[in-house]
């Protein structure tokens, strides 16, 4: 359908299972998705060149999942102002809690789109979301979805 | 710039102070917005009128501010594929962490976008950033805004 | 005994066995109940629909379990003036205390009898005691069933 | 209306503003409503006497506002089957939650229904709603007090 | 050695695992201990008796274990003025927290000395401690029992 | 009434306010108090010499009040098998919770007898039972004083 | 006395009252500092290029002072092998558990330093400390501050 | 390459598994360590000691590794002006987040520079960082093997 494409970003290849959803759901709207691993401390010069030309490469919105101090998704969206959709990621002793806070408390001027730990699916639906703004096809294709993901009636 | 508008929902009246940065922030970007009190308790009609008409009406987004056990943001996401964004908001003895967890522990299939606690100004930005996905001149706008708020070197 | 129903509702079939003790503890008490899915983010309508027929349908009481964010009781809370009571299920990164203090940090106006997490049995000895009021048979039966419950001394 | 009378009791003195809403909202519905100070540390055994005999007296429920390791409302409910609401009330260091965690985590059969932090007038409202269950004047004004609460639209 | 007795209490007969620490190490020092199963909420006459009498009765500390919203310690202590020492069990979805905060947010003029969550062995030690105060017997195999614990050099 | 001896140390002068209530409760029971500032991290050396010498010198117990990492119960109590009273004190962004964390959570072997955040009073009251174990006048003076605190009825 | 300098960066303007300890600290110990204001999200390239660099223009050390979600240690950990020291700021309506988290639980391979919230005096001093491994000098003014530092016996 | 020893130091014997990391790294960079097991509360006296002498010994920093109320790293670091790296341990019923804040909270005067709740790989990268501060070749090893840990661009 939309000729942009989503990126998906991870901080580590331990994440990929984490993150398999959400390119599922961009798949199943026919959303050009890209998965890539790259971490805000040990490759920060690729995370900057990603974000900064991201726009002009025809990314809508860049999905970012880590864990613990969960920075991929701050650092990315310090380098661009394409919408930036954060999935904190559980695991370690705190089990999520801190990528939760690491991923959501930005500051002022520079906003990550925050979903439920471990959210990936929901990631990549907010970002079809974001894409059917302006396109009634994806959004009837939205309306679909959610009617086929209610529970039936007992 | 963007014909599309965009709603700011609070759950009461006493959260006009901490909703307003992001009124201000739309209004900087020439967006039009329409800022309502509705309560996901106490005019739940009311809530799920505005959000299922939403798009039909032109709206691009939904900022919803609320505190406590703060189902504004999902009881409007429950009622439309437009893109909500949660704003949890401080007070009562947890000061926030409650409306925290209550707006993004969403579960699959119903997204919202949520951002810091009090975030209000970064919801709005969030909302800017998913209409300049294809408006060249918002996306120039918001990098121009960004350079302005990055402090001047010392 | 008593000839009004409790609703067991849940936001998701998966939740059925951390609510099944509810339906064992009314069954015991002969209390009619019924047992349904309806979530108050993929099914709004259903639940709204539900909760604002619930004491003409000859409802005393609606117990409702969710996890994460949940919604469910303060939903139907926020439609019906029957008594309310929230259920809390763990699961997720946070285990419940996201769903702890999503059900029971209510704003005023519109409580939510909240119990313990996973604690379905509680919330249904709890609607007992509310149709027990005044009905002495069922108070009795209540007294009989908490003595059997307590710990025989060693 | 109701010929039946609520408790409202409170573990220390000190709780009296914080509870005070509680009596407001059962005078509002012409609900008997008797307030005392008794301690589940200070005063077990008239805490204990008043629960054993409250139903014999006439009460319908009882109300019980305590801070830090509030013990109020689960000795209460450990003394009789009649609806106990707990009020966690905030204060020390803790401010609330450990209040909240000692009133909601209750045992298995000993349920207490608990509001929010400092929501005396829920737990007023809850006793209310439990009162209306079979009364349809108290149902009404339930409904007609709602319609009052709900926020204008703008 | 000494002539006292301690009891050791417990919520629950699942709690007796967690618990048996206690009995081991006041066997070890030769003091008599007292294991029974009651609970603050379902046997509260029980614990009233129990403690009321405790002093008379020879009990020199009363060690009490127990989970979630655990009330048993601050009630026993609200029946004596013995020392009552508690041990917050882990367990439920809060995993002990919630017994923590109930067991060591004591009001003022009712003491509970807690000892860490699943501590029973530390609290069986605090009680020889009371008991050593006077008693340089007792003192002098504390400290051997310490020496033996401590880890050896490398 | 007791010739023993009470310590109560501190690790800051700041910390003389919060634990001042402790030497009333003792002054109260005519029980000698020696109040001392002295640092499990600044003054280790002199935490060392009092702690392990306190025995001899006639010490019956050794309250502890410390605020954020607060170790110096535990250092004491590494020092000496007297019991060991520790005192969590609020303070700093944390408030206390940090500090209880690090007082009752001890490692097998050494225990603290862990108040309230805050509870100097009631680090007193426990120390004087300690002392009344075997002390029948000075039983009977805190049952006379709690008699005095315990709310009057209404 | 050492001939490094330290730098001390934070993310706003409005955190120079927090950070100024640090500098002073470093003034005392007669240690160059480099106070500067630059941020993980707004200016990210001013980050990278500092943290970069670091070593090679004589820095000894970087003292990173963020509240919220903390990046700025964790990213100029990221670009440099100098030891990082993060003190998590106070701050917003978490307080800084958020920014603890965020500073604190960085993945393998990046440690940064973290000291207490609000710790700017103790994170100069950890510098001072790396700087005297190898200076003599240096330690025995380490070792007269602290012995400055301790209470004095009352 | 380095001279200098780094120590590290660990509360039981059970945390061996946990702090094997640290020694890797150390190996991994030619660095003599020195493990060994030793307990602030149960051996305090072989913590004095071993910190006191340190600095003379030739150490250059020490690690501390220690889980609940984590003491060891701040009692290290209470007799000795080196720079103390701790190491907070998951386990028992808090899981990690009582030692998080038992090490990092330190008082002013006495800093540890804490690492991530089982960060024992990054504790000695971290001192590794430390003794290159002057050292050219440990500088370039630390680079190379951040090369090597980045992942690899898909």
């Amino acid at each position: 359908m939309s000729q942009k494409r989503v990126a998906i970003l991870m901080g580590s290849p331990n994440d990929r299972d984490k993150m398999a959803p959400a390119a599922d759901i961009l798949a199943r709207y026919g959303i050009e998705a890209d998965v890539r691993v790259m971490s805000a401390h040990r490759t920060p010069a690729a995370v900057a060149d990603f974000a900064s030309s991201a726009r002009d490469r025809g990314y809508a919105a860049i999905i970012c999942g880590a864990g613990m101090a969960a920075h991929l998704a701050g650092a990315v969206a310090g380098h661009t102002t394409l919408p930036v959709i954060g999935v904190p990621l559980s695991g370690g002793a705190l089990n999520g809690v801190d990528a939760l806070y690491a991923t959501v408390q930005m500051p002022k001027g520079i906003p990550v789109a925050t979903v439920a730990i471990d959210g990936a699916m929901n990631a990549a639906l907010l970002a079809v979301q974001m894409l059917a703004i302006d396109d009634g096809d994806l959004a009837a294709a939205l309306s679909k979805h959610r009617d086929e993901m209610a529970p039936k009636p007992d």
